[in-house]
């Protein structure tokens, strides 16, 4: 059994497997009257999609998506939207050995243990090919905060590969100048060193990424258990890989006194709060303050490596193994564009909810 | 609007403010036949009340439980379980100046900004009072843990409170001899020094709280959207004050390469699955390994401190702000409970989910 | 395991046993801003409490709610409602007998074959007091929707008891002339003479009961599986003891051919549209039409009787059983209210879940 | 916005149009192991699809399913499965009429008030095709009961078309040999020269559907608001065109007295309870007694008929309606395969939630 559901309102299914015909997203609760094609949401498949560049797989995916309902000339009619894409380049025989062998670090035990049954190809449904059906639910979500709260961004870039963190200042204009969304040239630079050698070498690093969230309005998320920080911890955890997630100041909070945290308020200029820094990452109390909302989120190195590890098979003998296949030396690079669609969908999810409140007095300030 | 039920199966629902008449828990789903009363879920209250030691809140509360339904004749009946709580030792006018300002931190402004209303008596529903309701539905979680699986064992302990990080060898028997939790004598006296002072300066500081789980067996977890890791990622942040939420490695899972974050796998003379590491926190693609279930978080630094801090009103004007009421120094101390309970819940939660399965040629290595 | 909520966005959790300290409903998703103190639900528990008339049960409830969170002062905060009644009038020796042996036609037999215990002390959470909390829940969804959508009104008649179909024209002033809630005097005669029989002869009957929403706005209704009919449909169903539900035309309607069945349209003077009939009992495709919702269930009679009838023992031995208790000769009397009391939070429900859709470029008519 | 899946654990989404590419159902929750291919799966939708006798829409569509994911050499993995049926005969152009006035009877109108946009050809969302969909997914679930509790048998067949119930002696062996479905040769004539005359004359009927469920274990069934009577009533009542639902005894119950209502209980030869009547239709307290469970529902007549009815426009002028197209005369005949797929879904999803509560001491009887 398992649940492959997310989202309130913005109902999320993913569905596929690595080397299966096909995979994609079934989502439910988009509002009516959306904007959408299939180049909307193709741009961040595009994004996400294998083998841009040497540091990812060299799998070829086009992702190509495709919308197969709940748009009607050019608008979504707030039916299930199904967004899928056919796999094309599927090479099972790489993974022949996986079939008997569990690799170390990866979920190949874990589903045997619990279903007694498993699409060994590709890692079957725990490959990272099911966040392509995240991102394409994720292009869908944007195009619905543009129609419903035009004005929100979001943007995800790499902080940390292994022992590398960015260095220098943050140059937001860079994320797209280079394979790692990271916001430095400089970093970058260290970084493809870094990952060039690693590679040539079969192994596999981690990274750490950050998602901001600007211009969302005050007032999303449903306390106790519907926060917003709630969701985006459960949202991103649930991407391949992820081991940790921060909001805000996030695992260092631990170190401020309560005199350093507090973020504290003044009145802008145009009558709104505005606070003396985010420690809070644009959440107190699980409901957004109207600062960024920022969330971080670490990727553990892919288990999938050239390097010989000890193992044992199904018939419990032990064995060593070297995972051959096609694999990210980084996995985090493309946990980029999965980060933001999580964001969007769960922004979207909370806008949505927080809407259904109508009629309340909301609070005004001043 | 809010969302106040977590679980799937095993589903509690919590209500309740810091100054109304009562608080609790409604629990659903839990077995039929599991043997409780209410001193057996007193004891897990008694550890996280108020006033026990001069490091937490000098509110009095007994938080005594009352079961008022779904058992009979000492054993669960199956139908829900309603665990109330008598608020008894309000003290409602510690809180005139909040009414109007909003408490730089703390959720004050945005249920103001979300909801237009808020019972601002000792911060209503923000409270870090919910959570005795939280630890009142884990102690019945552990009882029907206890009968479903015996065996398994949640520990909750901190490590590090403000700049001091838990020193030398852990020494587990050391954790209930100290108001910490914390498995270190040393340490203990460490962090009494450096409270004392803090609390006596009317500052707070934040902490991190790790959990265990032993003993769970292999197989929990619903990838891709209700994995393990996922629901305890989610069921911490949701926790007050909760920044960040680690599995195993955590974030610096980030800073490994692929060779070193394999955990080996070997066969134990047992005829079970051993690792040579856990790196994984026992959690491998959403499903337990077997392994320890190893969950930390980062609670913040309590936000009503009599430091004077920066805000503004109700009404939009500037105005300073001191908390005076009692408040806990280090609210991570009494998070040590809340931790244990959150992960009772979820384990007994993916067990049921886990036990639905039934019928599943499930999965036997050797 | 059980599952006591429903609703979507209104979410009630009903706990509570017949015979245990209290019973009452968890309440969450309710609005903020409504004005709400208990006086204004007891008004409707007042209608649905026992002892009444000589046609209810005897059993002397006051059914006195309290609401223990969510308000502050006289205002609904958004947070979850508890609203507990205390049980004062058990007579839990007049049960002895029913430990044993299972009533024909009860869930008595179901529940110990389910849960392997039951609380068997007044039916436990099978007894038809589990609706008090079904009604203190309407309660509060009255006042909400009188606050986001004011005009609309929900009632509940009966009209039919055993083989006694309401007569003549129906005079809805009656409705709270007579202890049956039927929409004629004349009717309420004849049921009054044949009840007043069947009660002595410790014999039981069956009912139809007929609820109406009027002025519900169009548009209401989540298909295809959160549909208005679906949902009312389970609600009814849901109540003790039902066995049918209709909506508009009802079975009936497999009768009607489709020239007959079709509602005519017509544009009225206020440029909202008009239907020359209503087979749709104002709902079409899951979604309300703005017409009355009209929604009709039968009850069976009671199945604790003082007729003797043949059963079995828990330990499997043939035996005979008479009911003593108190018990309603005609349930289904009682179960206007309840009726009532679903569809308000159901109508409740969707209309919060269609604001939820805002930004929607609704559907205009001329 | 919708919501567009039914189910606890054994989760159905519905996706797809009338006239769109493809329409489809995203299956999660299913058990891991079961045997299944499409082939199981067609012979389903070959019994529900259009076209098999003149007595149905001339559409004419294959109705081919394809198993996109989830199923692994032959058997579920436990992921999701998603089942595709592609659209082949699209005729957009019957549909111009439609776009602009509204049929009586019809959810054009209120899909047009919900969302403001509407995928007119040939209903959209709101079409019949839609219940393929559940179909297949229906053989799915048959699968995995056949694997996890074998010997439950799904029958579903016709008791009334119009104004002519089935008459004489029940005969199962003759439903399968008429295109009605219903259990008597002699009433396949009657109805055949009724629904022939009523099909020239452009006019379509309504009908009664009873689907059966033998073998049941006791025990299904999760009160009180997941009864197995209220998820049945939903899920007959989430189907196009339904209007009333039934459960044993039905509507009828209110007729009876409590002495008749009563079946009254033995011990059977083989140490299980057996029943002197089914007035329950194999339900008590919500949860199945081990008798068969007995559902019926009424089917509302076509509302695309040929015969002219009064209507207004979107721009809310008066108009006069023929439907062309190719419809059903009595789309009752084909909810029968849907009803049946309906029943399997609720049942298997129960076995899943009971299932779920294991380590209870269930009542054992003797």
């Amino acid at each position: 059994m398992s649940l492959n559901t997310f989202g309130h309102l913005f109902r999320v299914t993913t569905w596929g497997e690595s080397h299966g015909p096909a995979l994609g997203a079934t989502v439910d609760g988009v509002p009516p009257g959306v904007a959408i094609d299939e180049e909307m949401i193709q741009v961040w498949l595009d994004k996400r999609k294998p083998g841009t560049s040497k540091y990812t797989t060299q799998r070829k995916e086009p992702d190509q998506v495709r919308i197969l309902s709940g748009v009607f000339e050019g608008q979504t009619t707030g039916t299930p939207v199904q967004l899928m894409i056919e796999n094309t380049d599927q090479r099972s025989k790489d993974y022949g050995d996986i079939a008997e062998k569990f690799r170390p670090g990866h979920a190949d035990i874990t589903y045997w243990q619990k279903y007694g049954i498993r699409d060994y190809r590709g890692g079957g449904r725990s490959s990272a090919r099911e966040t392509a059906a995240r991102v394409a639910a994720g292009g869908l979500a944007r195009a619905a905060l543009n129609t419903l709260a035009p004005g929100i961004e979001i943007q995800g870039y790499m902080t940390q590969m292994g022992p590398h963190a960015i260095t220098g200042e943050r140059d937001m204009s860079q994320i797209d100048q280079n394979p790692f969304w990271v916001p430095s040239a400089e970093t970058a630079d260290t970084w493809a060193n870094y990952l060039e050698s690693l590679r040539k070498s079969g192994n596999s690093v981690g990274a750490i990424i950050e998602v901001v969230a600007r211009n969302v309005p005050p007032g999303l998320g449903a306390p106790v258990y519907g926060k917003l920080d709630t969701d985006l911890a459960a949202a991103m955890m649930s991407i391949n890989a992820v081991k940790g997630v921060e909001i805000g100041e996030g695992m260092a909070a631990a170190m401020l006194t309560g005199e350093d945290n507090a973020d504290e308020i003044f009145m802008g200029n145009d009558g709104k709060p505005v606070f003396s820094s985010n420690h809070a990452g644009g959440i107190l109390g699980g409901i957004s303050t109207g600062q960024d909302v920022v969330v971080r989120f670490a990727v553990k190195p892919t288990s999938s490596i050239l390097k010989p590890r000890q193992t044992i098979t199904k018939s419990g003998e032990s064995a060593e193994i070297i995972t051959k296949g096609r694999h990210d030396p980084c996995v985090g690079i493309r946990a980029v564009p999965v980060g933001e669609a999580m964001m969007a969908s769960v922004i979207l999810d909370h806008l949505l909810l927080h809407r259904g409140q109508i009629g309340a007095n909301r609070g005004k300030i001043g």
